[in-house]
């Protein structure tokens, strides 16, 4: 037997940068967001199934890497992924990711993937999800402040699961919202380029957030929001990283993903440990209210969770059989006789 | 700019099984344990730079899946790794690991690599260190007990760092012990099969444990150690899993890793909580005491830690300039303006 031939045990399925962008094209950047969102959906409503824990951060004064593991009991995920605000202005991306998906029976993985797309897919996909629920019914506007990696990924889900026909972009970086602006043109939204953040709020039924500072920023005041809006906030996912007034979180319903890392990441790090807030998955599974009245402000306080990549890289697996865009990686050892690792160490040396 | 070409930033190193295969051979594994160990050495002196956690584990009937992050403040690494008893008897490797080192300044991975060859190479490595420092001075016989995966790497660790001469070798199954005499031929070690523990014990200096059954058994028993032996104990190594005889831990002096891991996966955990127990970078750097005394059973009850699979990136990652055995993968999304990665994705599209 050639020890030089891996065996297919040996092999894990590998999706790169390229594939990834071979996938969503053959796909489409928002058909794939739809269904993306179809398996965090899926997956919301099983969420007593899944081992949670936070994410395991390592914090520096540059940023921050994660690991963000969780397991459904059949499959087991996890992504690495970094947080670097610093890095945009020395010219590397201010998130990278990627991710594995494995199996709980033998512990092999079945996929490994870049994740620095899936990540804006799936984070799209699950504010898409939460304004689904939450937004006000018919909402047809929405506001963008922050024009950055995420803006545009967030629109198109916003166009293909909620509806929304009209975005009204700024960002403190005009150059942002041109880029923006430019890459929606056949996108079928209405687009309007906004010269604050006032302006870009003006008369819409649901606001996004989507700055990426590493500190407390107060990029909307309590004055800009009116009753009736939903508030979908991404930009604050860190201690210490805030996006909104204090005072418009106590005139909305809180809604979150995963409450223990919330409090620590999210804008209600800054209320009080008790202040009330819903748990997303029970609105999803009709175990809690959502939206209960036209006047209602609600906010989906969103910093990503574990959950959410792993139902991203069960989409990915699933996909891997249509189109094939993958490589395969001789990641696992996998000799002969289990015990003799050894052996195939030395073999591989004479078989050459 | 051709945008399916992706920049030198998109790229991260990956050693496969092949190439780390490869690599152990050209340099030869007794010596690139030896290498290995020298990184440990260094790095356990200088323990306290380290940001230190127990490893992340999920635990299922079937076994586990554990990642165990470590940072020095300038790189980061992280290795997953499975461990899964029943694995064998259905084909699979009971332990599989992959792991990456990041650079912490900008959270880019710079290394992914397997890492089922390299754990049993640092294993290995370690133990031996920890006999450097505790094991009678001229030791020249080990008695082994269990002869998996893990054995031959052990034996010429020992054989490269301690010189040690001969092994005396010992596993329920004839033919593991087989399997490991036959790979150990040109070792230059003087390899002797025993029918029993008791025979492989009989007259060393060092007796090394590592069978993999997840339950608590007794591979050895009190009366089975004479005074003034090593033991280094390999195979207890998660709740539950002991190979040790209660009476055998009262009489020896303990040293361990990392003592909140230890504490709940070493042999140690069948010990009252405040067993006095000593942290071995602590004898390496000269803060504690190693071996005082001839008459003196010394364990180092070895659990693998996560600063020892960060000593053994470190180790291949400054080896790939050395003979190139890996190749690029464009594991990271990296386009020209790092806010545009929409325009990225859409843009290879187009490009094709």
């Amino acid at each position: 037997m050639n020890t030089l031939s891996p065996s297919p045990l040996a092999m894990v399925p590998f999706v790169s940068v390229d594939n990834m962008m071979r996938l969503v094209n053959s796909i489409g950047a928002a058909q794939m967001i739809l269904e993306i969102c179809e398996y965090i959906e899926a997956d919301f409503k099983r969420w007593p199934e899944f081992d949670k824990t936070p994410r395991v951060a390592a914090h520096s004064e540059e940023g921050v890497i994660e690991l963000m593991p969780t397991s459904d009991g059949e499959y087991y995920g996890f992504k690495y992924v970094n947080g670097h605000p610093a890095n945009m202005a020395r010219g590397f991306q201010t998130v990278t990711a990627f991710g594995v998906l494995a199996k709980v029976l033998n512990g092999y993985p079945v996929l490994f993937s870049e994740m620095t797309i899936l990540t804006a897919l799936r984070t799209a996909a699950t504010s898409a999800l939460a304004a689904k629920y939450l937004a006000p019914k018919g909402a047809k506007a929405m506001g963008m402040i922050g024009n950055g990696a995420q803006c545009e990924f967030q629109a198109l889900a916003f166009q293909k699961v909620v509806g929304v026909e009209t975005v009204r972009l700024y960002d403190i970086d005009p150059l942002a919202t041109e880029k923006a602006s430019r890459n929606l043109k056949s996108s079928g939204l209405n687009v309007i380029i906004c010269r604050s953040a006032e302006e870009a709020v003006t008369g819409v039924d649901i606001i996004t957030t989507c700055t990426a500072d590493k500190q407390n920023a107060t990029v909307l005041s309590d004055n800009m929001v009116g009753s009736g809006v939903h508030i979908n906030a991404i930009g604050g996912d860190c201690p210490g990283k805030t996006e909104l007034h204090r005072d418009i979180l106590l005139r909305a319903n809180i809604f979150v993903e995963y409450p223990p890392q919330t409090r620590v990441e999210g804008e209600i790090q800054v209320l009080d440990e008790d202040h009330p807030i819903t748990e997303l998955w029970q609105v999803i599974n009709g175990q809690a209210d959502g939206r209960t009245s036209e006047r209602q402000i609600t906010l989906f306080d969103s910093v990503g969770f574990a959950t959410e990549d792993f139902s991203a890289l069960r989409y990915v697996h699933h996909q891997l059989k249509n189109g094939g865009h993958y490589i395969n990686l001789d990641l696992l050892a996998d000799p002969d006789d289990p015990r003799d690792l050894f052996g195939m160490v030395i073999r591989a040396k004479s078989a050459k």
